[in-house]
């Protein structure tokens, strides 16, 4: 179902970076018209610190603002709550928590850091990072406090040994809802359909609040009223990413047509990031746009492949469907396996025998996956072959190969890491889906400070507003490590609530 | 001389982006203080288009916006006009010029264009690269116009197809004087020690003019006099790339502190860039930072190394002394070759025998070369050897092998191009020089149209205000292939005069 990608392709299809900007269409929403003087606004409404976004990171800004004593009002351009962040995996990296301790994992901050840089290409802004892992584990406390159950330690490619913490349900929105009820028990109020159109600021740069729509619907620009709301203390920006901004993403990487999909939802663009530019905010990292090469073709957005694909990692072998043969190794990070597969240019799989999916794979996953077709089940290897259109000698030759790579915990061809609890590709029955990346995460956003605060063009803090989450850039460099983000939203979310909470008013 | 730089001092050192930040230092001359109404401005001097640098694209687009009948004035911070244009070596990529047709050599615009895809990582914006090449001829022949000499068609790592021409001294400064010598024909204007501080625009958002210091010393934030400069067509960015910020490049690339010098001249900061930022103006790939892998140790800033190495790749081998061994395929682009220097982390050398030097290296670039030391000439290659601590069994053995590849057209090791003309490395004596790379182009900076046109985060070009050359991002894409940032430079900086002088006072 997918046509060949090859460099040919690339070429081709890149040129609508040239045509974005020849277009000069103009979003709605974004004009270009002076911002009224601040002095001058009838604000609509007031708070002392106005979060904008619901997702990981702003509602931990609203939770941390509050407790500090500021008044709190959240809004979300989106109907429903959460955002991304609410159809994420629910998995959140941290060092030293109860599961490792349970596992007997032994781990260590710096082991965190490292393997973020090396991920990250060393892009990455180091002292971040340090921050997000020295803090990663009172980051799974704090959730915890607020009742979320991590019930399953797991391993993601490109870390050297198991620290991901997974909810419950495998869900991000099991995280968002037990936000969304602190906020609740604390009284913050949470305003949805109501979108930023522009920072508002004063005479010395300071943000003092918003030009918004409230009524907004996404996709129709002209929906809903104007209106103006007062931050007394700050703003704390947590808009999310911008990988399903067609216009934006094919500027800083022109391969990222509407030829890939996204796994994100419908609202992650970049329209409140670029607002923020605006106030001569300084962006990093902006071309480096991960793509998730777990994600299937036989399903809508992020689905429920890389839940199955994440769990079996180097406990199963990936198989290029027109050799039967392997063709990476595994367990490499996100970045190496999914130019991997562009490179390959056609859908993959991912397999699992009886005892590694029960092993493995949380029964909830496997049970949706195999309900809307992205997961299939075979009485053999041979109908699986079938199944796929792969030539069953080579793949059976192939499969041998990988178990005897598992039972000598070695493998000899990629160097994928396998792990001690892994068996081999035997019983019956299989498990498989096919696999194609999509565009999943904007590691680039706006420069900000351990403090939260959106740094300027003169590396100075723009008064009056803080940035946390994926509209920022920095912590995962070129390429983000799998499970890094909700501990980057949670740690420097909260930070940005309790900074913008000590703001004067 | 150099520390083995590793993993592990990546890790270290590229903790000073975090520093940079925390450290919070106001650049002086950047001031967050609001710009003056442009009503209100007294202004010193006008012009109808005002150039800020005087590199190719600056000076390109001066005698362009002169010939459209527009008044110009060009203002430089240097004490001396030519930026890093003047310091560069004078090779222009360009397709179906009078050399390639000479040496009957086949070429297309399809051709450079993939090529330059290819090298960029397709992160090109490909309207622009297709734009270069097809006016790459052209840009040749306004160069030769105003008197410049190409004397030599000679091939750049990375390309299908001797390309590059060359001109007579081997330096860009030929080119900048031939264009110094239009302006002064012209009688435009050209004001050094004058830097801008920041732009001014009025109340529509078009830029009007500028404020600047008169009497500037580079170093000295605090010299000179304040004075307002009016563009009443527009202003032209020229001011080049940001390879000599340090504060502005680790927070792009973290990597590169300053342990890794640069090829630059002084004033390759990226001030000016940062200003037209604050208009809203958009940026791009400015994490894509390019080393030059063809420079010594041995001599500060680009020197003559870089001349004398890539006149010889596809004609010789380059070594790693510890080995004695070839580890790179020599006519490999720039990227792919830094990164297997830092990734082997000490100095290699690149070496010729009397017919390769002969036959490819210009005159000057050997005397300059060898009398400052950086260009070392041996009786023998057990002498070199010697000279430069390789193990002399392998590294005959390599020389050996590789006369071998040059004997039969063809590379098993790394698949390096061996040119039709490339003979063994065996007749005495024999010329060396040490290799390390050092930070040499940015190739990022500022949205541009195809007319020149800065562009703003609404996708709509700013009003009255231009930008060619290193300043602004897309050509190149992620990795700038070798000789093409002229080409660049001249078609853009051309186009921006041109454009510039259209507009309405």
């Amino acid at each position: 179902m997918l046509k060949k990608v090859g460099r040919r392709d690339f070429i081709k299809t890149a040129g609508i970076a040239g045509a974005a900007l020849a277009g000069g269409s103009l979003l709605a929403g974004c004009s270009n018209a002076a911002s009224p003087n601040a002095g001058d606004v009838k604000w609509d409404e007031e708070t002392d610190v106005l979060v904008v976004g619901t997702g990981f990171a702003g509602l931990a800004a609203a939770i941390e603002a509050k407790k500090a004593g500021a008044d709190v009002l959240v809004i979300e351009k989106m109907p429903t709550t959460g955002g991304n962040s609410a159809i994420n995996g629910g998995d959140m990296a941290a060092v030293g928590t109860k599961l490792q301790e349970d596992a007997g994992v032994e781990d260590s901050i710096d082991s965190m850091v490292k393997d973020m840089l090396v991920a990250g290409l060393f892009y990455n802004h180091v002292d971040r990072v340090k921050m997000v892992a020295e803090k990663s584990k009172e980051a799974i406390e704090w959730c915890t406090d607020l009742g979320v159950q991590f019930t399953k330690l797991n391993f993601h490619g490109g870390h050297s040994v198991p620290r991901t913490n997974t909810t419950v349900n495998a869900t991000g929105a099991d995280i968002v809802k037990a936000e969304l009820a602190k906020l609740d028990e604390l009284g913050i109020p949470i305003k949805t359909n109501v979108k930023l159109v522009k920072f508002i600021s004063d005479e010395d740069e300071r943000v003092v609040g918003i030009e918004a729509r409230d009524g907004y619907k996404i996709g129709d620009e002209e929906s809903g009223n104007t209106v103006f709301i007062k931050a007394k203390k700050a703003v704390v920006l947590a808009s999310g990413g911008f990988s399903n901004d067609l216009q934006m993403r094919v500027i800083h990487e022109p391969r990222l047509t509407e030829e890939l999909t996204s796994t994100n939802h419908q609202g992650a663009t970049g329209e409140a990031l670029r607002e923020a530019l605006k106030l001569k905010a300084m962006d990093v990292h902006m071309d480096w746009i991960q793509l998730g090469p777990w994600t299937s073709p036989d399903e809508k957005g992020f689905g429920f492949a890389p839940q199955f694909c994440e769990r079996l990692v180097g406990h199963a072998p990936m198989i290029d469907p027109e050799t039967g043969k392997r063709f990476i190794n595994e367990t490499g990070n996100r970045k190496v396996r999914a130019d991997a597969m562009l490179a390959l240019g056609r859908d993959t799989i991912i397999l699992g025998d009886a005892d590694a999916v029960a092993r493995q794979v949380v029964l909830k996953t496997l049970e949706s996956g195999m309900k809307n077709g992205v997961i299939r089940e075979f009485n053999s290897l041979e109908e699986l072959a079938a199944g796929y259109n792969i030539p069953v000698g080579p793949f059976m030759a192939e499969i041998k190969r990988w178990n005897s790579f598992v039972a000598n915990k070695k493998d000899e061809d990629f160097g994928c890491m396998i792990f001690d609890d892994a068996g081999p590709t035997q019983k019956a029955p299989f498990y498989a889906t096919k696999l194609w990346p999509k565009v999943h995460h904007t590691m680039g956003g706006l420069v900000t400070n351990l403090q939260s605060q959106v740094i300027n063009q003169d590396y100075e803090p723009i008064k009056g507003l803080y940035a946390a989450g994926e509209v920022t850039g920095g912590t995962h460099g070129a390429v983000r490590l799998g499970s890094c983000a909700i501990t980057d939203c949670i740690v420097f979310g909260r930070i940005a609530g309790q900074e913008a909470a000590k703001e004067q008013v």
